[in-house]
């Protein structure tokens, strides 16, 4: 007998999660735009035509086999290519379930169970993160913070909280043209600009202050670029700390930020998107001294802690924020007379339907505890520092910059070593090694073995390998590195 | 042997999805939150204590067979409450094996099939849409639109897209203080004020303007809502039309609604979240008669589709403005350095990382061909005209509202009937029959024969049944209905 359709994709797709891709598969098995057309014309066409036939059970399976076969396959532990790799499989499965069960977060009448979950689990990340004291609820009806989808759209929604706490009026009146104006490190991540010129601030507001050479904040910059704003008769509403830069993994100095903000009555939001999760690890939490300080904190558990996409929360410090900013009442919604509607999160946010993105952080919480989170952030970090020891053992790299999870380096052909700094390199030496990162890439990326992320720092692409995976090995980062030093070699041979 | 738990997991997951509640099934096991917190604290406690312990696999399966007893069942025929409903199975297991293979849509680097298929079912709701014409590239480098988080936050970009096209420096600047105003029927969605809010625009620049009887917009009055802005000095840049709106699934008319905005240069929108999938039906799609005529459209396939929770894709006529609206071109992501750069779809949003939404409709799509899709379609339809039917032939019930999907009825006490009118009802009456509603849905939930939606129009409570679940019989409505008679009596008689 044959298995319903859906069985037989299910069972794939379990199969994939109890053996993921490691050792000597493929992280990639590349292939064009033309070639994956083709490919799937073999099965099912990725187009569709004017009419759409319904196709039948075995070529819907030959498509699923392609798409298993040439994704991208992020569990595997020589994907170091961004910053999400190796998804828990506990949250996997509990993605399942919250898309079994199908319904939205807006309302506990439909999601009775996900609503306390949220509640208990943004409570219990309020507290993790300093903004409550361990006497808090565990179960609050006004949790301190929200779900969101994604990273930019939290930032979107404290920059909005912001503007509204000094400004309730402009949630009514539209914003007036005074000038307002935020501050961020020019490592900070670009929703910061995508989310001014959103919010009608616009993306001239966003003053992007220097970084040190780490990659953090420098603290004098920012006091001086908010004098000088003050001084042009603008604004200053709001300062991003960020918590884990995404190239560097730096950590700005958010004790020192909060002094700054509070002196000058700013909203303080920190974008802890990546490395929020060191609050995790009893080792590393320091890096993030300050954050209980702050206004918001967004944190996405989809990053560090391998929760499948999405799983952002939006922790306020003082939520009661949340209703006067957001909430409209749509009375076909949220009526007072429905059972249990106290609950309700749907209007204390912006968006009205929202998938159920926390039960799988709660299963996964409940299962792994405390010590097996801290664990994952160790395995991480300890990974990162033997990489880091490799680097520095040998002249066939530099490192550049990194710190926590980020290795930042460059691979130096033969004839520049030893190769002491990147500074005052002659320009058609600086361009060879710009040139140098995207073609080793792409012959890792043709031949499978692994995926890793370049970027450009100070105009010249470096690489950046950084871990979370806990299936991540030594070994791993041996065939990494080994890979960069032959393909590059074999490059500058051609 | 004892199977890992993720498997344990995922076999009930998919027990749910293969053989979902009905019949005589409970809609709901309703539990108050104490009442739920007790039964959690009988296999995992639902909040964490200061220390968060590891619990066992025995331990975390009852907390799942909890959740999943105790969530609400929207899967079940007689789960009527809301817009979305029974879960394409298929769809369940696509979102299964996109969250398997976890990765973000915004490169093609990370998520070449998927890219792709996003490319590929653009393509195709843009030519259902008629936005383009049959003869449009199958999967072009700039498909017709997007996929986003949810409907709101679709209408929050077309509106960014709209003020973009006539004031493309705010982006830069930040708005200026001039006066922008945008309409919408007082029947539409409340994403355009929560949109307002945001984008720095105001809620007070959404004029909401007068719906018929049935619900959809007065366009002489909306024209003379336009003409007053304009003569109030304002500027008039955007109307939203909606397709299908949230109580009684009116339609506005967006032929004339088209004509209006082309006569003063403004963007029309279309919130098709629920009313969009009419397109499908070759018998209900002359409803969209003029979306080919929009600037954007919005259609969440998880309404009436029954994709998972979330199905957002957002189509615009001219996709070159997203870049110009959206860029920013972050250099550690979006390098032209890399393989087939040119499908990157991360930088034409406002998201970075992005779950994907798109294989579960893209397989869904495929397994059941447009003919498969209209018959959802039909099938839903077909089953408001009965329940309109039984509704007419009964003076139990009086009518007040609804097309399409929809039917909005009060149930009419014994000592009222024949109730010819809801006009003029005595204050003392009209409070009684308010106050019905909730009793009636309460003993439902607590029950769990049913879960039906209630919202007050003209100040009083009235019923709303939907459908899109391919799973409802005539059997189900008349469980619905004799319910709602039944329980309503036993009220009355308290």
């Amino acid at each position: 007998m044959v298995e319903p359709l859906e069985a037989r994709i299910a069972e794939r797709a379990l199969a994939y999660v109890a053996g993921p891709p490691s050792g000597s598969d493929p992280v990639i098995e590349l292939a064009s735009p033309e070639e994956l057309q083709e490919l799937f014309g073999g099965a099912v066409e990725l187009g569709f035509d004017a009419t759409a036939d319904a196709h039948a059970d075995d070529a819907i399976l030959g498509a699923v086999d392609l798409v298993i076969k040439h994704s991208v396959h992020t569990s595997h532990p020589r994907f170091v290519n961004q910053n999400f790799a190796g998804p828990d499989p506990l949250a996997v499965v509990g993605d399942w379930l919250g898309a079994a069960l199908n319904t939205t977060g807006a309302t506990f009448e439909a999601a009775p169970v996900f609503t306390l979950m949220e509640s208990a689990v943004l409570s219990k990340l309020g507290r993790v993160a300093g903004y409550r004291d361990e006497t808090a609820d565990q179960l609050p009806t006004l949790p301190p913070g929200l779900f969101c989808p994604g990273g930019s759209t939290a930032t979107l929604y404290a920059l909005q909280l912001a503007r509204h706490r000094i400004r309730p009026e402009v949630r009514r009146t539209g914003s007036t043209g005074e000038q307002l104006t935020l501050f961020v490190s020019d490592a900070g991540h670009y929703a910061a600009s995508k989310s001014a010129a959103l919010l009608g601030i616009g993306t001239d507001a966003v003053v992007k202050v220097e970084s040190d050479s780490g990659g953090a904040i420098v603290t004098a910059a920012l006091e001086a670029a908010i004098r000088a704003s003050l001084d042009a008769g603008q604004v200053p509403f709001a300062i991003i700390g960020t918590a884990g830069t995404t190239v560097t993994s730096a950590f700005d100095d958010l004790d020192v930020l909060a002094d700054i903000a509070e002196e000058h009555g700013m909203w303080l939001h920190v974008d802890g998107c990546y490395g929020g999760s060191a609050l995790f690890s009893p080792s590393e939490r320091h890096r993030m001294a300050g954050v209980e300080r702050s206004d918001s904190f967004v944190w996405n558990l989809h990053k560090m802690m391998g929760m499948t996409q999405q799983c952002t929360a939006l922790l306020v410090r003082e939520p009661e924020l949340l209703e006067s900013c957001f909430a409209l009442r749509a009375d076909y919604l949220f009526q007072p007379d429905k059972l249990y509607a106290e609950y309700d999160a749907g209007d204390r946010t912006f968006q009205c339907a929202r998938r159920i993105d926390v039960l799988k952080l709660w299963l996964a919480w409940k299962h792994h505890g405390d010590a097996g989170f801290a664990a994952r952030i160790d395995h991480a970090v300890a990974m990162a520092e033997r990489t880091r020891e490799r680097v520095a053992a040998s002249d066939e790299f530099l490192e550049v910059a990194g710190t926590f999870t980020n290795v930042v380096f460059v691979w130096v052909p033969p004839t520049l070593r030893p190769l002491l700094s990147l500074d005052s390199l002659p320009p058609e030496i600086h361009a060879e090694l710009h040139a140098l990162a995207p073609r080793i890439k792409a012959r890792m990326q043709a031949e499978g073995t692994a995926m890793v992320g370049f970027q450009p720092i100070g105009g010249l692409n470096t690489f950046r390998l950084l871990y979370m995976n806990p299936a991540v090995t030594e070994a791993d980062i041996d065939v990494l590195l080994d890979r960069i030093a032959e393909y590059g070699l074999a490059a500058c041979q051609d």
